[in-house]
């Protein structure tokens, strides 16, 4: 038996694939190369242990991802097995200059974090050493940009009320967000643990919720991910690495340029009540096959829908209640998109109900204007959706995500200048 | 962007690894080249994808587990990642024969899933093609022995109360305890639903409990892991694979021959109180080195300890209350051995507490004499361990673990007879 940390870091093929994927940013390619050179020579890459032996697969423990760039690490770049995402309220305290300190105290924490490196106040820096691909991304509420006395964006606020919510204070709202993500959920732990100590002075948490998906070489890298009604979800989202991506995403003018929205909802998932469905009406409910995700309308995953195919008795064959059809604003002449990167959760079920689990999605979507992206396709979802049958939303916050910074800078620094 | 059906599945020389390691039971091996046939049949590994080229890395979602053989697994076969424990109490209006009935479903379920098929009943089929190493592990408590009208071992009732212990209902006893673990989490989240929704007509869910550990590839095989207060944590674990992992681990004789006792304790971590602890005090605690895990009196991880050393001022290196040399019962004459396969926690915390999280460890260990392994230890861990300053038992469970089985019986089919 052997100590985890005497394990070699082989960042090999696959990091240097995540890290030149990051090609756009010349900041992360630069980060990128240090976190790659540190990690090869923090660990003693000639130490050949017993896991290094032929047979082993590559570790990939040490990998990296940069965290400074034009913007923020864990939005663009793939979705890790493991995520939490954290609300945190200011403490009352806590004015302007509380806020730029601790953000700065936050930012070196996690641009030390992600290269595999204690920060200066860890009391385990043994945890600190498989960053595993680690991203730490931060988000403002309303309430952080009114303490630091700068102008919120203009759609930074609660969404409004939708009919099918039953939120709970519990996962809504915040003025501070963290979203820290990585292959390996005991990285994770250690990482948001340390970040968490360090926005104790100024911050109280207002929510955690720890999310997860596919762990690393289960399935190939850039599968949608099926979500816990066996979905294929997310089939529609931009490519990332494209131009598309940027447009439907980054935020092109204004302080928050190179930045984003980010709504976060949690969905509670009817797990019973999607059980008595049969598989016909579940097509029917998504407008999708659940085997491939392709279109009822025919082809693959990745085909173009054809919403004007009927079938042999002349109704649509993506039903006008379907949630790809009212998603994607078919029958109202809009078209509207957004980046979705969410998680799972499957809980404890609530004592003495009688439920076998508290299961759900956190779901996470990025997109460069809210009320032009996001609110349009949530609007048509809440009128009419078949979903909306076995999901409830009980948690929802919105947060403006800055651009990402330099080295030597804050995140947030622009935005709050 | 490609569906993660659509992967190929290339078990590769980690699962012929992990099979020929098994081979010490016969059934084993012939159910592992199973498993593996089917898995290259049933996938499509011809296909390739985006995701085969020769920048990838392996995908091991289809690695198997043999369900069958002499030892249920989950146990000596190498911890995963995810694993989920569950403890299920039974109807009121189950006898003897629903017992069985219900192991007879559960294990057909068992034996599916983790070959990567689809129960009869599984209405999200897709869900199940990645066993991704998946096991699924049964005990039995004293209540399901009574309801099937056999005799309980003498040794199956709850721990007797410790001055440690702040047991909560939630956490503790049960009838039927499954352990559901694989390298993925969304594969436990399904494959445990499709056995819940099995159980259910026999059962209530009284308790469930997911925990994680580091995901594939971060650290090598084998390595011990970290808990979440930094220590190396089962690093006096027998290896598997060794007759001396035999003698400390399964039954020798009487129906639960080759089955085990198993001990399910959550142990609450206050992290907290264990940051204001300096490094010395820390290693003082256990008697080990943190960053290696070395007994302090020198070596290396898995160095004999000496217990005589002592230092300039007369003092015992390892002290006399640290957990290292409490557990081992050095100044007893006595010592004892357990097989630990413990998982870690992370949850939100309570509301409005002030904590930053919920933080511990599923401590699980497995052993085959209840009464005269694990006992002793934990008693004199009870009467003084340094550790017990900042670990709190929550809940607490035994159940007995029955052999494994061969194709056509049902797990505990010899201990019901």
């Amino acid at each position: 038996m052997t100590s985890e940390d005497s394990s070699p870091a082989r960042p090999g093929r696959r990091q240097l694939l995540r890290a030149g994927s990051l090609g756009a940013g010349a900041l992360g390619v630069g980060a990128a190369s240090i976190g790659l050179d540190r990690t090869l020579s923090g660990r003693g890459a000639s130490g050949a242990s017993a896991s290094a032996s032929a047979a082993a697969p590559p570790l990939h423990g040490g990998e990296t991802v940069p965290f400074h760039g034009e913007h923020q690490a864990g939005i663009e770049t793939p979705a890790p097995a493991a995520a939490t995402f954290v609300g945190l309220d200011l403490r009352e305290e806590v004015d302007r200059e509380g806020v730029l300190r601790m953000l700065r105290l936050l930012t070196d924490d996690a641009a030390r974090l992600t290269r595999g490196e204690p920060p200066l106040a860890d009391t385990e820096p043994e945890m600190a050493t498989q960053p595993a691909a680690l991203t730490v991304t931060v988000g403002f509420g309303r309430g952080l940009m009114e303490r630091a006395e700068r102008a919120a964006p203009s759609w930074l606020d609660p969404l409004p009320p939708f009919g099918i919510d039953e939120l709970q204070d519990e996962f809504t709202g915040g003025d501070l967000m963290l979203q820290v993500a990585a292959e390996d959920p005991v990285t994770v732990s250690h990482a948001l643990r340390m970040l968490l100590k360090d926005a104790r002075a100024f911050t109280r948490v207002r929510w955690v919720q720890p999310g997860f998906r596919r762990s690393p070489g289960i399935v190939a890298p850039g599968s949608t991910m099926r979500n816990l009604f066996g979905q294929l979800d997310g089939s529609a989202n931009p490519a990332t690495g494209t131009p598309h991506f940027s447009h439907v995403v980054w935020i092109e003018e204004g302080p928050f340029a190179g930045g984003t929205s980010m709504v976060i909802r949690r969905i509670r998932m009817d797990m019973d009540g999607w059980d008595e469905v049969d598989r016909t009406a579940r097509e029917q409910s998504t407008g999708t096959r659940l085997d491939d995700g392709a279109p009822l309308s025919g082809g693959t995953e990745t085909s173009a829908a054809d919403f004007e195919q009927v079938s042999a008795n002349g109704f649509p064959v993506i039903g006008e209640f379907s949630h790809m059809r009212r998603a994607r604003g078919v029958d109202d002449g809009e078209h509207q998109e957004i980046f979705r990167r969410p998680y799972n959760y499957d809980l404890a079920p609530p004592p003495g109900g009688g439920a076998l689990s508290e299961s759900g999605q956190i779901f996470v979507s990025f997109q460069a204007d809210l009320l032009g992206q996001f609110l349009p396709i949530q609007q048509r979802l809440d009128t009419l959706d078949l979903l909306n049958r076995w999901t409830t939303p009980i948690g929802s916050a919105v947060f403006a995500i800055p651009p990402g910074c330099a080295e030597g800078e804050h995140i947030g620094e622009t935005v709050l200048r």
